[in-house]
């Protein structure tokens, strides 16, 4: 069956009021915010990304998803295989660092033994604390779309992880990403939605837009993109296109009545209003949107969430 | 690196108060309690196994140690794999059943795509609310050592699933385990210590004894041995010692102080004292222990935690 098919007999079975129907980036429990995703390698990373950018980007996805959700972390569980012995080492080497990076603490988890050759598989479960969680459908008709940071490094980063392209920084974008939790933070007690980019900008857009039964436009020409990402694809149409459909980003995008301005750093992208679908402009012409608007999970290479 | 190096490192990262050192079946953070188990495929199940019999048994497992802390099941995070078609269905449909017999709801997980031909492995997270959550540190000297239902027949039901021997009774025990939910509920007001039989009775209690700083005895002839159980291997010192060292039972294995009766059907089966390490008697007489108290997690074959 396909995803969409799988979740949708997912939705089907008795839910907590807290799991928001499953379409949001985390579930609520009072104030605490739950969050979880499995990394696979050869499908989330490649097996030769270094087992602690393995550790940290375990961490960092998950992160981003609290983050979306303006918390706090509170704990995270993991669910880890016993694999190599130089890996693991590594990989535990990269979790002590990413959990002092991020501020947060190990509050339990799993060990299992994987089959021989088996695909490393890993889990984490992040717990946060948010007075609010602001959903991914609370956007209201005339809201403006804004998003931290930049987007499309993690596209050609994985290009630049399998050594067809040379960009340490476009690497570490996609081996290393950064979750937006100050923002996060800030962004939680003002904005009317909130998401984090993890499969690509139009499709979370879209997604945001859906949930809130409103229609959504972005404007190609204002998505920030960066120096980095410029040098190796340009800033033409085609490079904003690839950019606003490659996913992995785990930059902050969220609605904010119009004229409100935004308490961090951020671009405006779009706006909502009545209606439905997505519409997409570039410098006031409207363009046809791209056959794939970013990673939807069927498939199963490259940079999935 | 062994999975006890492992668990050594992980012990000596940033951890949560309510983490417990990593040593309890499950975490706390205030009154909720969480818990998380993976269950791999050829490592916690067959590949001939039902899909719809996975399913309840990876409820089943968490939610064991749900039980074992008190808890009454507040919702569950599911990380699952897409694979087949069929088995996918059935899964599904067994989580159905699973999630209405235990009486719990879907919060939160992840659904990921695995590369082909690797192993199944899905993980459950779930979450309780108990306003005690005992320890499995908690025994005291003098306190006598209890266990819910029968013990042993995983094992057996191991190989009745593998078509060795012809039982459904125990393979049922062993696809289908049943947490004693409502046995926690009632214990966890009375007990001083409580985890749940996961790796064997015997590796259980001397890790319930060494969490609590006591040695414990446990009386071999005491043990409850189901019919299905002495049907197929007897009741002799042999098949006792087979049974306390099996693992996969998911039973209740507690401490009360002498002379206090337990609130739920439970069989006495031991005591705690000052001191260190486990005595294993038989009708008075003292015997050598077993080289192996269960399952260690080193391995990969079988069942395992």
């Amino acid at each position: 069956m396909t995803e969409a098919e799988f979740l949708a007999t997912l939705r089907a079975l008795p839910l907590h009021p807290g799991a928001r129907d499953l379409r949001d980036d985390a579930a609520t429990l009072g104030e605490l915010v739950l969050t979880t995703d499995t990394l696979v390698e050869d499908v989330h990373f490649l097996p030769t990304d270094p087992a602690g950018d393995v550790a940290w980007k375990l961490l960092a996805v998950n992160l981003s998803d609290l983050a979306a959700k303006g918390a706090v972390p509170e704990g995270v569980l993991l669910n880890l295989p016993l694999s190599e012995d130089g890996w693991d080492r590594a990989f535990l080497a990269g979790l002590a660092a990413a959990l002092a990076a991020f501020g947060t603490r190990l509050i339990g988890g799993d060990t299992v033994s994987l089959p021989g050759g088996a695909p490393r598989v890993l889990t984490c479960t992040a717990i946060g604390r948010s007075a609010r969680a602001p959903a991914r459908s609370g956007a209201r008709p005339g809201d403006q779309l804004w998003v931290t940071g930049t987007i499309g490094d993690a596209g050609p980063g994985l290009a630049a992880a399998r050594g067809e392209i040379d960009s340490p920084d476009l690497r570490d974008a996609y081996r290393r990403p950064r979750p937006r939790l100050a923002e996060g933070r800030a962004l939680g007690q003002v904005v009317t939605a909130m998401a984090d980019v993890s499969d690509g900008l139009l499709i979370d857009a879209a997604r945001m837009a859906a949930a809130s039964g409103l229609a959504v436009t972005v404007r190609l020409e204002a998505v920030p993109l960066s120096g980095a990402y410029m040098a190796v694809k340009g800033a033409d149409r085609a490079a904003r296109l690839s950019a606003v459909t490659a996913g992995d980003d785990y930059e902050l995008l969220f609605a904010l009545p119009a004229g409100v301005a935004p308490p961090v750093a951020a671009t405006w992208v779009g706006a909502f209003a009545a209606g439905e679908g997505m519409t997409l402009t570039d410098a006031g012409e409207s363009l046809p949107l791209p056959g794939r608007l970013g990673w939807e999970h069927d498939g199963g290479a490259g940079v999935a969430d």
